[in-house]
């Protein structure tokens, strides 16, 4: 099983930046832990700050790979270009949030990828992408 | 470690309503299932169609039991009345929902749950009962 | 030909409520008229002021019961569980309205219900409920 | 006792436009239907596709007619001239649509007629129009 | 001095309609003594209760008359035909309302006309025809 | 003089919820207090979660109390039911709240009861129903 | 006939600002000419910048007087409290306005004064108190 | 125990303006008798049409006094100003109206004070004064 | 290939209307060049200002001819009786619009005919009919 | 004459993704058969998934070409800075879409670079790009 | 080069109010620093608390000094009044505001006085004054 | 003191794009001049068309840098991730525009980086920037 995050905007400053919303510890730490507790999937890990390079990355993966787990950041909520992505490709895509953006401002309310994913999880933390991976298994 | 699901209105109707949407497993047999598959939690299940007594049931288990799954329903998106309940509470509220109710109409996108809960699962089908309890085990 | 008469919040004061507005005929009185006049029907009653005993009462008769005429009242306004539970069920749901909804309060120029009705006959005082019933004849 | 009929836009369509919507029986035929079914009434039949005639019209019958059952078609969402019409003429006007209003596009849920109708009747298709003569009769 | 008079939907009903609002002198006769107070003015007076004649009548007069007195009605808040119409022209037109539109309905308080009118005279009941008169001759 | 305090949904769990919007004291020792000081007066206390319970009572105790306290909570904001209920008793109605409405979440600054209430008092804690028994006795 | 003026917050500047808007002869000088073209009528003059001063005048004269032309200025579209005070008194107040507000920006398309007022001129330019002292006359 | 009464626009007028809304008792008698009732407390009234003198007052007194009662009038709704003053001083300012605001025009359903208000009180007539009186004292 | 080019309200002024929007040539002149152009189509043109006269040509042609070139000026804006006529017939419609109507006043911005036709051409000046017209050859 | 033809996002897709609402031709191979039907024109096409891109390639070619046919997919709704740089650049931009965004989600149906386009052509497939190129050429 | 600061309603407390957003200097002292450091400036300083005055003030200097720098307060998003008059004097006058007003409340958002201003400053404390102040000497 | 002023789209169009808005001086040599007037700040300048480079940008130097001058440009309004990136640096922000943004399009009133800005300047032209440089000196 072939799986990948996707990270956009400002997840890159996990662990440095609004430590009390996002916690402290970094991305990438979380991410070989993550890892190194799913040795039978095979994970990968994407980041970037551009909303086109993020939409070019879900059309290379997204006809081959079994799973992609996206966390769009600040993109969720202004871009439809992501949500466009995500309906035209063939792999299942489970949105997460790391916060509990209905809890946050109003801006953060809407998303323009949940109604084409597969399922949205939010609000657990870092727990919320081993959620995601968990549901590609049940 | 004890925990409840609490479903909310027509949610007894599963299997028989709107198996397009919602599939046609009932409640009950899934519930059977889960319970078989995590016998080292006391895993508890309460279903009502009545706003006023998801409250009461959300105030009698909130104080003492380690985690609450609620599926409210369509009350998600018209009761501040249980909100209230899951912010007055101790126990830890994972709001869930079958469909994805952000490819559904309009007045399901908004939640009076969300704000206050610890995390929110949605879309997965009846596996996002799954997933919510597996992330209190996390 | 079985068929329920089912009556929402306040609607158990007629008569004596707003009289302006609603008139001042009991509703069980005009009940047991408009049973005397259709013998060839098995016509029955219920109401009652809580949401969830009407969402109850819908799924009890809605896969048996040849018709449904629903005056959800006030609920017809803010009860999207009703509104499910009348998508949900079989039989089909005639919705009725003594006063002319749409020459009131704005808030009631809106219904839940209406989507999932199989028709909607409003303004005509107590004698909407004997149009849904000629509804069901024709 | 004196009943007029009075169809606006795209009703003289009917039985040929968009029939999953409206069925494929034409008005003429369901109206001689209905007059020999109500020999006792003289009931007349009126369509124009110009808001202005449909004003004139109710204006020519409205201080004699006994009743008036209109479906003003598109104009009931855009035209506060019909409903101004209607509030003018001393004859009970009966709103009346074939489909369900309310199961399609947003901006046909709001009617400038309704609030000065007699009542309202609306998704039995073509049944509405007999439901609404019964109306003049109960 | 060559002013036409343009009344829209309804106000042919005038002394007949209600008259609470609209006091009961007809328009007819309430011209005639208009007429007769302003002798050195050729006046003209046009009714019709269809949007497109109202503009084929502005196109008629609107580039030669001296003045157009414009009560259009329920149109005033709806066309934007008639709106472009007053545009087009070159006549200028002075906009009347009998009642006043802003002490109405919610949906009276908007005119397509106004923007582009000479100036909106509102509220004197059938006086509010004299001052626009008085207005073309100041 | 018969009065009657009804509490909504939540307010049974005063002096355990959200101690920093509604302080600690439990309603009930509240009510004994003010009992106890106001011994010319028949006061009784009634609660329930449950809308149409809510209901029920208020059509109960409608037409023989003098005077109703009302803290519908979280109903307040999304119940038409209740609020038609209000209009239709002929015990005047004085609606109440502990914490100050205003200075909270947007949903919570609309009232369905209060347009008929004989009064509104807000935001002075439990000190609010005092105020409410006073305006009863002045 | 005692008749008064009362221009709102800038009309002082008259003939000196925005002059493609609002011309460029100052009030003074067209009051003097009006005055002396109606020397019938007791005509009297007042102006202020600030809105509880207007309200003060309205209140002073509003009781006493045949009639008040008050153009309110930027005081038209916020001012509650003045719109309070013209229901509040017996004198009939005509509102003007010197420019087509309707044709400038949006929060100039409501007034808070209108609904109370006799009637309503507005965009003739100076001609608008005018033509609203003849209204007086008429 | 030092108290002011500020009442704003259009208050002076009471017992002379609107009397179905407000009554007819001038303010000034009525306080005369408050006053009479509480002799325990000085007591001072002040009132201004002027929005910036009751922020003037509000600062004068807002740090030395032990209670202010506001009824800001039609400012209530549209003065962010007072609602500062209100937030920016150290006395508590009880709201209050006479009338019930939310039984009136959908501009008066806002407060700019409330938020920053100890409690509201509103909707009792004059009672509403001595209402808040009353809260000062419990 | 038989088509037909329909023109709504003001359009008949064209050449002499606002001729900095519309520019300073007259329909008849342009659809002469166009026919000349294109004499292998059987071309027709049509125009009214009325909008149920555009809804009875729309229905004449609508099943016979291979295609409409439809500019229905203002009632685009505001005519749900057109857009319906649209969906009703057979004939593909392209709607067009001789000025860019998303660079003019926003209510302007919407139109009840694009939904159902099968393409927009707008902007373009004249030119556009010309495009509309090469793409029911294209 | 130098004409590009830029595409934005997702449209790299075109033939793959969504092929009931977009065809299943890829865009090269239109791009080729459009290139080969018109020799007399340099025609070039661009693409990028990247907003910014898209920005850079309107900059450099927007002073020297003679045509551009946008279509810039999903960031016609959401994006100022591209609707910025048409307006800042001299080569003339026909919008160009191909499907009906009128017939589809609400969010499709506003875009930031009408007002600045020559021209807009929409709902004709590819056929849309072919008509903007004969649109340079009448 | 003379210039005046003027301050509107309740920044005369600065200082002494909601320290925690505007700090704890006083205006007057902040006032006496700037004159010492800018002794090349005749600069002034008037402060109200009333909306008029602060229309009076920008009259009464508007045409003779070489700038204004405004800090209206709370008038700031209330005042259309204050808005016309700085349109309507000749001296440019740049708005300041102490506290970033996008940092707080929604209402706080807009501006009646940004659009006629030379340029806005805001959200640098007391500094934003200085800067204003420069923006006159570069 | 090491400061970077960062521009967003378009503004390397500056002194060539519409300069009636912006002015004809490129922002190459307006950096150049600034740089020379104050050598005792190390002065960067950056810009890109493209959303996520300039969060790339802003991460890079906000947590070294001792000040950032920011115009996003167009992304002002759209960006939720430089808003984002902003309030997660941090070295503090200048948001500054060459227009009063105010006095354009609507869609330009609102920014999603203000609230996380230190301050903001705007409307000054390019002298907005070296007010922006002056606030990090004070």
């Amino acid at each position: 099983m072939k799986i990948i995050i996707i990270n956009g905007p400002n997840l890159n400053l996990l662990g440095k930046r609004e430590t009390n919303i996002y916690g402290n510890q970094t991305f990438t730490a979380y991410f070989e832990n993550l890892k190194a507790k799913n040795t039978e999937i095979s994970l990968e890990y994407y980041q970037s700050n551009i909303e086109g390079e993020l939409i070019d990355k879900l059309q290379e993966v997204g006809f081959d790979y079994d799973g992609i787990i996206l966390n769009a950041g600040a993109y969720t909520h202004t871009s439809i270009g992501i949500g466009d992505a995500v309906k035209a490709i063939e792999t299942p895509v489970v949105e997460v949030h790391i916060s509990n953006t209905f809890g946050r401002e109003e801006f953060r309310h809407h998303s323009y990828i949940s109604a084409g994913a597969k399922g949205v999880i939010l609000g657990f933390g870092l727990v919320s992408y081993e959620l995601a991976l968990e549901s590609f298994k049940l």
